[in-house]
C-alpha cells in the first residue's frame, strides 16, 4: 500500500538548500502549508531537550502549524537561553518571509550538541526564501536531504487513503533509542483530520514504529515527530488512515535502522510467549541492544549463547530455559533453538551463520510462559560505528 | 597498601596447565586448601546461568570450601543436564585426586556459550594433579593466566592485615556489567574469619567494586567471586580486614574495566548531589554505558554534549539544567562545564581534548538536586572491541 518514493502533497511547498552552517551540502529545509493545518506532534523525553523542543511544544499546544523551519548541522541543545532564543527567531523569520504567525511555525534542529546556531548565516536563508518554496516532488526531495546529518541515504514514503495521500520524511543513524518519540520525521497529508483526533493518534502511530527501534541505547535530546493535516482532501476513513500513517511509519523507522551509523544488517526482533508487556519490551530492548548480540550478528557468528545471555540479564523475570525457545530467520528456512536441541548439542551452526549473512536477520525469541509480544527493528555494530563517532565535533 | 603482586598464601596450593581445551595456551587451574575453610561468595543474577553457578550455589550454601576448580575457553553455560553433570564431575575428580568431600569443591567455567565441556579432555587433567600442585608465587601465576579468555593481562594483587594476608586473582574483559555478582574473582586469605562473617562482607565489597564497573552493559552467565579463609594467621581486625579486601577488590575492578575488550582507556565516572541513590546509580549507568560517550572518549572528541545528553536520557529523573555542573579531569586541571560557561560559550574545547587524551578520564557529574552520591568504572569504546566480539567463536 505504500511506495518508497518522495511525493510532494497538494497544499505544500518545500524547500531544501545549503546555508553554509558547515560545509556546502543541503542543511536547511522549510515545508510551508497554505493555510493552518491541524498538527500532532511527539518529542524526545529527555530532560536535557533542545531549544527547538522547548519552542515546538508551546507552538504545537494549540493543535494548529502552518510551517516547519529545519536546519542540520546543530542541533541547538545544550545552548541556554540563546538558543531559545534562536529558535524563536528562526520561527519568527519565517513566519515574516510567508505571513504566518510565529506561533504557527514548528522549529527544529539536529546536529552537533552544546554550539551556538551560526544565526548570521541562518538569517540569510531567509532571504528571498518564498520564492524558493516550490510544490513539486523535487522540491519535497531537497526538504528530506536537507534534514540528513550522518543519514547515508534520505528516507521518505509515501501513501494513499481514499482521496487523500500521506507523505513522511525522516532522518536519523546514530543516538537512536527513541522514547514516546522518535529524530526528526514529518508527515504531511491532505486528508481532513481534527488535532484532537491526530494528537493520540500520532502518540500511538509512534509507539509502534520509532519507539521500537534503536541502533545505539541513545536518547537524542531532538527527537521530533510531527503531522500536519490540511484538509484539502476531505475526510477520510480514520481507521485507514492509520493504518496508512502506522505503515508509513513503520516503514520509516526500518529505514533509520537499517541506516544506524556503520550498520550493515537489519534486524527484526520479535519476542512472544512472555507473561507480562513489561517483560516482553524488556527483554527485546535486552537483546537489541546487546552489543555482543549486535556484533555476533555482524560476524554472522552462529554464537547463539549470547541471546541466552541477554534474555537472561532481565533480573526482573526470570526465565525458563526448558520452556525458552529461540528461532532464527522465518519460513521454511527457519532454525529453530530448545531445551532438546540445547541438550543434544545439535544446532545446525553452518545454516545458523548463512541465516545471519543476509542483509535482514530475523530472530523470534518464545519465552513459554505467556500469551504478551513485543517486536523491535535494531542493527549490528561495526567497527564503523566507532569510527563515525569517534571523531564526529571535528 | 594493596601491592600490584601476585602472591601465594600460607595453607593454599595451585595449578594452572594446558589440557587442550581449544589451543595450547593455559586453560584449566585450581587452588586446593590444606584442609576445609570458611567461604563466601556472590554470582551472576542472569537468570541463565552456567552450570558451574548452579553446582556452585549448592556446595558454598554450607559456608565451607576447599577447593577450587577452573577452566577458560569454554563456559558450560546453555548445556543442559549434562552441563550439570560435567561440573559436578570436575568437583568429585578434583576431591578424589585431593582426598576432599565433592561438596567442598567449587566449579567455574568461562569462555564461549553453549558447547559441551571436552569432558574426554578435562578428565584427563586430574591425573596427577595432586603432584603438580605447588604453593609457590609462580604456580599462583600460573592458576590466574590459566582463567583468561580474552583478557589482554593477568588481574592480581596482595595486601596484608595484621598478620594476615589475602591474594585477589580475577578475569574478565568483556560481557561485563556484573550485577550483584563479577567475572571470576578468588580471594584467599590465612585470616580466620567465620563464615557467617565472609559471606556479607564479600557481598558488600562486590558491591563497591566489581558491581560498579561496565564494559559493554552485557551481564554475564558465569560471573562468580568467591573468598576462602583458612584461618592460618589468627583472627583480624575485621574493619581493617574488610578495608583491605575492598581495597584489593576495586583494584581488580578497575584492571578488569581497564583491560576492557578493545578499550584504550579507563573512565571514572563520579555521580554527586543526586536527590536519590536510585538517581545517582541510574545516572552513573546511563553515562558509562552510552555508546556515544565511550566513543567520544576514545576519540579524545571534546564532545560534552554527549554526557548532557545521557544524563537527560534517565526520565524517571528529570535535570535542572542551571544546576547541573560537569568536570573533566581532576586537580588543578579540572574543567568545569555549567549553565554560565554554556550560556557563554566558554569551554575550552582544546584543554578538554587534552584531559579526555590519556589512558585515565575522571569525569564528575553534579547533578545539584541532594547528597547522594554514586561512582563506576569503565572504558572507553573501539573498533578492536567490534573486532573481537565479531567473530568470537570462531
Amino acid at each position: 500500500m505504500i511506495e518508497p518514493v518522495i511525493k510532494a502533497v497538494p497544499g505544500f511547498s518545500y524547500v531544501g538548500k545549503n546555508v553554509g552552517i558547515v560545509d556546502s551540502s543541503l542543511d536547511f529545509g522549510c515545508i510551508v502549508a497554505d493555510a493552518p493545518c491541524a498538527a500532532g506532534g511527539v518529542f524526545t523525553r529527555n530532560s536535557m531537550p533542545g531549544a527547538p523542543i522547548v519552542v515546538g511544544r508551546e507552538h504545537i499546544a494549540g493543535g494548529q502549524l502552518q510551517a516547519i523551519v529545519v536546519n542540520s548541522k546543530n542541533a541547538n541543545v545544550a545552548t541556554g537561553q540563546r538558543g531559545i532564543e534562536d529558535a524563536r527567531t528562526m520561527c519568527r523569520m519565517l513566519g515574516e518571509a510567508c505571513g504566518i504567525p510565529e506561533k504557527l511555525v514548528l522549529p527544529a534542529s539536529t546536529g552537533v550538541i552544546g554550539r551556538p546556531l551560526p544565526m548570521d548565516r541562518i538569517r540569510g536563508a531567509f532571504n528571498g526564501l518564498k520564492g524558493e518554496l516550490a510544490r513539486d516532488d523535487a522540491a519535497a526531495e531537497r526538504f528530506a536531504r536537507a534534514i540528513m546529518t550522518t543519514d547515508a541515504y534520505p528516507k521518505w514514503c509515501h501513501a494513499r487513503v481514499g482521496n487523500a495521500s500521506i507523505a513522511g520524511m525522516a532522518k536519523g543513524a546514530g543516538m537512536i533509542e527513541p522514547n514516546m518519540a522518535t529524530m526528526l520525521a514529518w508527515f504531511v497529508t491532505d486528508a481532513e483530520i481534527p488535532s484532537e483526533v491526530l494528537q493520540p493518534m500520532i502518540k500511538r502511530v509512534a509507539d509502534r514504529s520509532f519507539n521500537r527501534m534503536s541502533v545505539d541505547t541513545d536518547t537524542s535530546t531532538s527527537d521530533t515527530c510531527v503531522i500536519l493535516a490540511n484538509g484539502k482532501a476531505g475526510a477520510v476513513d480514520l481507521k485507514a488512515f492509520e493504518d496508512a500513517l502506522s505503515e508509513c511509519a513503520i516503514y520509516l523507522a526500518k529505514q533509520i535502522a537499517r541506516d544506524g551509523e556503520g550498520a550493515t544488517k537489519l534486524i527484526e526482533l520479535h519476542v512472544v510467549g512472555a507473561s507480562t508487556q513489561d517483560q516482553a519490551q524488556r527483554t527485546a530492548r535486552s537483546c537489541i541492544n546487546s552489543p555482543l548480540v549486535k556484533t555476533c550478528i555482524y560476524g554472522a557468528d552462529p554464537n547463539w549463547g549470547r541471546f541466552v545471555m541477554a534474555i537472561g540479564k532481565v533480573f526482573e523475570y526470570p526465565v525458563s530455559r526448558e520452556k525458552l525457545r529461540i528461532s532464527f530467520g522465518r519460513g521454511a528456512e527457519k532454525k529453530v533453538l530448545d531445551a532438546a536441541v540445547v541438550e543434544a548439542g545439535s544446532m545446525d551452526l553452518k545454516a545458523l551463520r548463512a541465516l545471519l549473512s543476509g542483509p535482514e536477520v530475523f530472530v523470534e525469541i518464545d519465552l513459554g510462559s505467556g500469551s504478551e509480544a513485543f517486536h523491535m527493528w535494531g542493527c549490528d555494530l561495526t567497527e564503523n560505528y566507532v569510527k563515525l563517532n569517534a571523531h564526529y565535533t571535528t
